[in-house]
């Protein structure tokens, strides 16, 4: 196994509202040499696919600033202080991006946003027999049109490259690995 | 389709080695309000998922600064200048990190690595008829162990939390619908 590696300095570099960038200066165990790490960090991500009784996926396009471009993604976001646990953050934010909501969530799989770079994870949940109960209710950072796909269509939108978010591409191999133990 | 957002302001925050740092204030089509993004920029990512003729995946065992623990990981990294084209830096990567070459790359899909937060994309290959060339040659930022796993045993190390990297999941998927596409 590598070693881990020693910090011998840890600077805070400022809140950027959504994270907050430290540097860590650490020591190569293998090499002795000094080397900073920038690191973003911030709470934990959620993501929820959600499948209606007729089986067909709630989804949210939107524009996203990072690329400059649409994205069709599962509803998802940062977890508030307030949700207590990430569930209930994954129920929130399908309430509040799409409207729909489901009392049958199971958790299928947690993976690492960006362990090089950052610190939190993204928890990721499956939605069953979810249904509209309410108008969408985004926040003021947010523009967004939900759209419904049916399940067996995903794996063709991914490969024609209507869905490329990394994090929603690993979502779905979660719910691939769990459907195949269900068998 | 929800509108772009008309950015009012775009300001540097800073350079951090692995991406420099913007601020957009933009407005939101929605409500007109204005909202402050911020934006990692940087070269696109590559990764490679490395197979040998024997079915084994070529894969690297790390300490990550972002998550203070261990990854199991696909080799991969930041596109250099010099690279050429993604394919180049995935080869270069594969063998830097690994040892490893191949002669026979495959482009398998391009997801984003954040939409919301990083401009960038990472681009995800097969490289088959892999075999060991040289002793692994990392940089000094890097301290990594080689393994190889059977490649029907990533689905049970990603159930079991072994793997669980979001791009490298998005990684495996891509190669699952690949695979059901050879048939």
């Amino acid at each position: 196994m590598p070693k881990p590696w020693s910090v011998i300095e840890s600077v805070s570099e400022g809140d950027y509202r959504v994270f907050h960038l430290r540097r860590d200066r650490a020591l190569n165990p293998r090499t002795g040499t000094a080397h900073d790490f920038f690191v973003l960090e911030s709470p934990d991500w959620v993501n929820v696919i959600p499948v209606t009784p007729d089986r067909k996926v709630v989804m949210v396009r939107q524009y996203r600033h990072g690329i400059k471009e649409y994205t069709l993604e599962i509803p998802g976001g940062i977890i508030d202080p307030e949700d207590g646990d990430p569930g209930q953050a994954a129920l929130r934010e399908l309430r509040e991006e799409t409207g729909y909501w489901s009392e049958d969530l199971r958790h299928l799989g947690t993976v690492q946003a960006q362990p090089a770079l950052q610190n939190n994870l993204c928890h990721t949940f499956l939605a069953l027999n979810t249904v509209r109960v309410a108008e969408p209710s985004p926040d003021s950072g947010e523009d967004l049109n939900v759209v419904t796909i049916p399940l067996e269509e995903i794996p063709g939108r991914i490969r024609a490259d209507e869905i490329s978010h990394g994090l929603v591409l690993a979502a779905f191999y979660w719910l691939e690995l769990w459907n195949r133990e269900q068998r």
